[in-house]
Order: C-alpha cells, then structure tokens, then sequence
C-alpha cells in the first residue's frame, strides 16, 4: 500500500510574484462580505512586507508571534480571534513568513472549520473537515512547511503535527525576493533544516525514486547555494525547501528530527537552530551528511551553542527522551524495525549528553 | 506577471501501485449510479493488463486506437459513444496508456462538460467548463503528458493542444511496473522525448530556477536510464517523465518541438520518433544536447529513419514550414525575440531538408 500523495495544487513561483497574492486572493471573494485573514509574522511590523500585503477593507492582518514554536494554546487563541472578527468565516487564510507563521495558518484554517481544541487533531488523519483555502508565502525557505502534510505544534502532551491532506495548502507563491534579507543566522539553521531533512531521508529506509529524486536534487541546491555561494542562491534555496519537502512524500525524516523534537519540547529549542545542534553529534549515523555540514557550518561562520544540557534535571532529561524515542517511524526509517534495540534509552542518553 | 502553475494535485508512486485505483476511483462513486469510463490503449486487449483494470458492473471499458496522433474528430467521436452509453455523464475518465491514449482521456473529460467540437478549444485557456475528473495511468513514460496543462490535438487546420487549468488530470497514478515491457524503439522514442524537451527547456531564454530544477534532474535521471542502463531504470524514467513535464511550468520546448509538429502534421509522424528524427538535425541550436542523444541512441542500439522528406511535394514542404513556424512560443524560446530574422522559410525548408 503507497500513500496517494497530496501535492499543493497551484504554485507561482518567480521573483517579485509577491505583488499577484491580491489577484491569486480574488478568485476566494466569492461574494461581497468576503474577507481574508494574512497570518503575518510580527518580525513585518512597520517593514516594506507589510504595505506590500495586499488587504481589503474587511480583512484582518493577524500578527503573530513566533518566539516560541507553535504551541496548540496559541492556535486555539488566534483561531478565537478570528471567530470573533465577523459572523461569517474567511474566504482566505494566507500564511506569511517562516516555518512557524506557515503552520500556524494551516492550524487556523483547519481549526475554523473543525470543533474544539487543536490538542484534539495531533496525530494522523483525524481532521474531520476541510480547511478554509489556505496559502503560503514563505519569507524563509528550508523547513518544507510550505509542501507538507502537517503543520507541527508543541502541545500539553507532546509535540507532534496536524497530518492530514486538508493540512496541505492550497496556494503557494514562492517569491525569492522575498527571502534575501534574513538574518545570517536565521539563514542558515533554515537552510540546514532542508539539507538535513533530505540527508535522513536519502539515508532512510523507506526510501523510493520519487523521494529520492526530489532529495538528491534539494541536497544539490542546497550545496550551491552554502558551498558554491551562487548569485542565484535565494532562487535555489527557494526550490530547494520546496524539493526537500516534498521529498518527504514517500520517506520519513531519522534521528536528527526525533532527537531535536525532544530537544525542542523540553528547552524550547526552535526547530532549525535545534537540528543543526543535534545533527552535529550523528556522525555515527550520518557520517558523510555530517562532515559536508561541518564544512557548510565553517563557510558560513556559524558558532552553534554547545552544553545545552548540562543544567538538565533527571526528569527533564527523561522527558527529552520520552519524546524523542516516542516518534517510531523517525526510528524506523534511520535503523530499520529493530530501531529499539539500538537507540536504546541510554544511546540517547549519551547522544543528549554530547549537546 | 507568472503563472499560477497548476499541479496534479494527488500522485501516487511505487511498484504495483495500480492495484489501488480502484480504491482511488471509489471515492468519486458517490451514487450508485454512478459509473467511470477506462479510455485504455487497445495494445492492451487480451493481456495481462486488461484483467487487473478494476471494472465495475456500469463501466465503460473506452478501447482506443492510437495508431495515428490523436485526432479532433476522433476526440468528438469518443465523447459521443461516451454520451450514448448512459444518461449521465461518467463520474471519472481514466487514461490508460502513453501520451496519445492519456491526452484522449484527458480530452474526453474536458468534451463532456464542454460543448461543441474539440477544435474549438485548441488554444490557450478557451475551456470553459471544468472537466469530468480524469486520472492518469501511464504504461510508457517521456511525454510528460501525466503532468502537462494541454492534450495535443491535430485538428484539420491545425495541430495544437486544448490548454488550460481544467486539462490537468486530477490524479497520476505512477506504477513503473506498467512500463517495464515496453517495446525497445518506443522505450527510446519515449524516453527522448523527456530528454529532449529538457534540452529545449534548459537551453531557453523562459528558464526561471523552478523549471531548471527540474529539467537539471529529469536529464541526469535520462542519463542514468539511456547511458548507465541503471537497475532501477523503470522507476528513474517514469520520475524523468514527471520531472520533465514540470519543468515546462516556467519554460518551452524549442526548435525540435516545433519542427516535429510541422513534420506530424504533414506526415502523420508520431511524436517520439519524430522528435528524435528532428534534434539529430539540430546540433547548430543544441550542440551538446545533439551529441549526447547520438551516444543514447548508439547505447540503445537505434536506427532511425532517413530521406522521409524526399519525396515531399511543395505543397506539403510550404505547409511543413507554416506549422512550424506557427508556434511562435517555442522559436522565441529558443533563439529569443528576433527568431523571425534567424528561423527563416528558407532556414527552416534546409533543416527540413536534411530529415
């Protein structure tokens, strides 16, 4: 049994397509009460983005804030506030930024349309309902978000995505001016989500041609643009996020993703800064993916912070544990079925202690 | 101003995948009366094929000849017996086959919501109505036509695809089983099909950093099936073809695309072998590409056939030229604005000439 594979049905991609979101938009304002709702990363306040947004007199800029990783509680918040803007729902739900503002739309378009708490929805296929049309601008490329079947939210209990296909966008436009200005840092623990995400999945099991040609070819993009510094490097990245992600398809990502969820979940690490950190200690697993990311580290002079979890409590450790061995099919698909007789609880002890 | 680039929005992929379009198809039978029409190659009669074709008691099995390039009056022909079968339309159209039998099917599904004959809509964007949900199972890969936006149609004026959004097929079911008993001549005519629009498309003055991503990967897939003659072949050219066709969002085929159709449309060439026929005249515009494909073709063991413009009358030979040279797109693809000064009447009539 393959899964039937739910692509994003409509793509623009060049640069400067940012300024055809109100054109894309209008086909959505079906009637005259139509309004849409543009999830905005708050890092836009007051920037050039913000009066480039295309916004119609009823439609709301939803700021939000992404200093933590998107937590189920936030959803639920921002899901609240756009229920109480109007009586009718949006027409459009228009995600714009990284990783974190893009799963947050997803999480409120799929939350307007589906009961109760996004705790409710964290797992596989358990959304109900379709979403309100939903749609992407990534102002930051590499975690793949803008192609996935999920949008991951840390809740109560555990970190774990929204899976389903109505999770999957509508829309995207990929503008890659939109991605020239980001922070050197930023820049790259993005760009390392990508270039990793695709090492474990070339590297994983359940490998097959679809996902390995998307993969080979992101990682491909992903060396010009670290290591060759191509003039066409935000262009690349750009294909390269969207290749990674959708080289997820058919395969899974490995340890890096699980180790850096138990990370994420017990210190608030965020997703990009928190693979390149775990992904430095798996030689072991990734030999030639880690030493290409060493060098791509030097080129762009990255300093990763290092005894992250030197001041852990005993519990807190065995929560990061709990969470990072809680995702089998990550396992799986890095060390085969017997997953569990070699990351044993205390290899992922002494893989923790090396952070 | 981009286009909005509509995908396929569901693709399955992996080795005996087809035993699951039953499952696929189920989900449109939302009455009980309703009923799917299987447009299939008729090479396929009496074989094992045949058999596994999941159909229902009110099915219609559409065997289609494809010994000439689809044909208008054949589409309009087709739709009839569809329309007659029942009183209402079909709940999915699914295509069977290679590129004539899935742009039939493709056709098929547009001409039943779509009134009047199917050479009214040879052009860009003149459907008016979306088409019957329609499927694609492809038994040869290179055309590309899984993923394309038209359904290349030789009408009595002229031989031009039904372009638009509504022409792609809702689903792509890539079984690369299906393609591995392909006879050897159509495999390469096929198969070069994919490598030679990705030359074009690579070689053009429309290429954006989307279509070269996967032009870039669909010739180094070409490469490992028609040179290495890798394990995984089947698997690689049914990913090339995918990738091929995806690399025409943001591009053009070019000067042999546009020579092939002037040479069908007069001598009913099919597509494949005419491509290859074309591009082995065409080293002043693709030098490398030109010289690569003589190596595939030397690998695979081919010999294609000579002097098939010798015997033209002028008439023919004027009309060779004026389909060719009708295709504006495609010359300015190739060699940009001021083709019209470099692609002359006469230019064209010697490349013709040595064919």
């Amino acid at each position: 049994m393959y899964r039937n594979f739910k692509l994003v049905p409509n793509v623009i991609f060049g640069r400067g397509c940012f300024a055809q979101l109100d054109e894309i938009i209008e086909k959505q304002r079906t009637d005259t009460d139509a309004w849409a709702v543009f999830v905005t990363d708050e890092v836009f306040q007051g920037k050039d983005l913000e009066k480039k947004i295309p916004l119609h007199a009823n439609d709301l800029l939803l700021w939000v804030n992404v200093d933590d990783e998107p937590k189920t509680s936030y959803v639920d918040q921002l899901t609240l506030t756009v229920k109480n803007t109007r009586s009718t729902l949006p027409c459009a739900v228009i995600g714009i930024g990284g990783g974190s503002s893009m799963d947050l739309a997803k999480a409120v378009a799929l939350m307007l349309t589906n009961e109760g708490s996004s705790t409710l929805y964290q797992g596989w296929d358990l959304i109900k309902n379709p979403a309100i049309y939903h749609a992407a601008v990534p102002t930051l490329s590499g975690t793949g978000a803008e192609v996935s079947r999920t949008t991951v939210l840390t809740g109560p209990e555990k970190k774990l995505g929204m899976n389903s296909d109505y999770t999957v966008f509508d829309q995207v436009v990929l503008d890659p001016e939109l991605i020239k200005n980001v922070p050197r840092e930023q820049h790259f623990y993005t760009g390392m989500d990508c270039y990793i995400h695709c090492v474990e999945s070339l590297e994983g099991t359940y490998l097959n041609e679809f996902s390995k040609s998307y993969g080979e070819k992101s990682i491909e993009l992903c060396r010009q643009v670290f290591v060759d510094n191509h003039p066409d490097k935000d262009d690349k990245l750009m294909m390269a996020s969207f290749f990674g992600g959708m080289s997820i398809a058919y395969s899974q990502v490995g340890a890096c993703h699980a180790l850096s969820y138990g990370l994420s979940y017990v210190l608030g690490t965020h997703h990009g800064i928190g693979c390149c950190i775990t992904f430095d200690v798996l030689e072991e697993y990734y030999p030639a993916g880690v030493k290409e990311f060493r060098t791509m580290k030097e080129t762009a002079g990255i300093d990763l912070p290092k005894g992250l979890t030197a001041d852990l409590t005993d519990d807190q450790m065995e929560t990061m544990i709990t969470v990072a061995l809680g995702l089998d099919p990550l396992w799986e698909n890095c060390l085969g079925k017997d997953w569990k007789s070699i990351m044993t609880r205390d290899k992922a002890r002494s893989l923790f202690l090396k952070i």
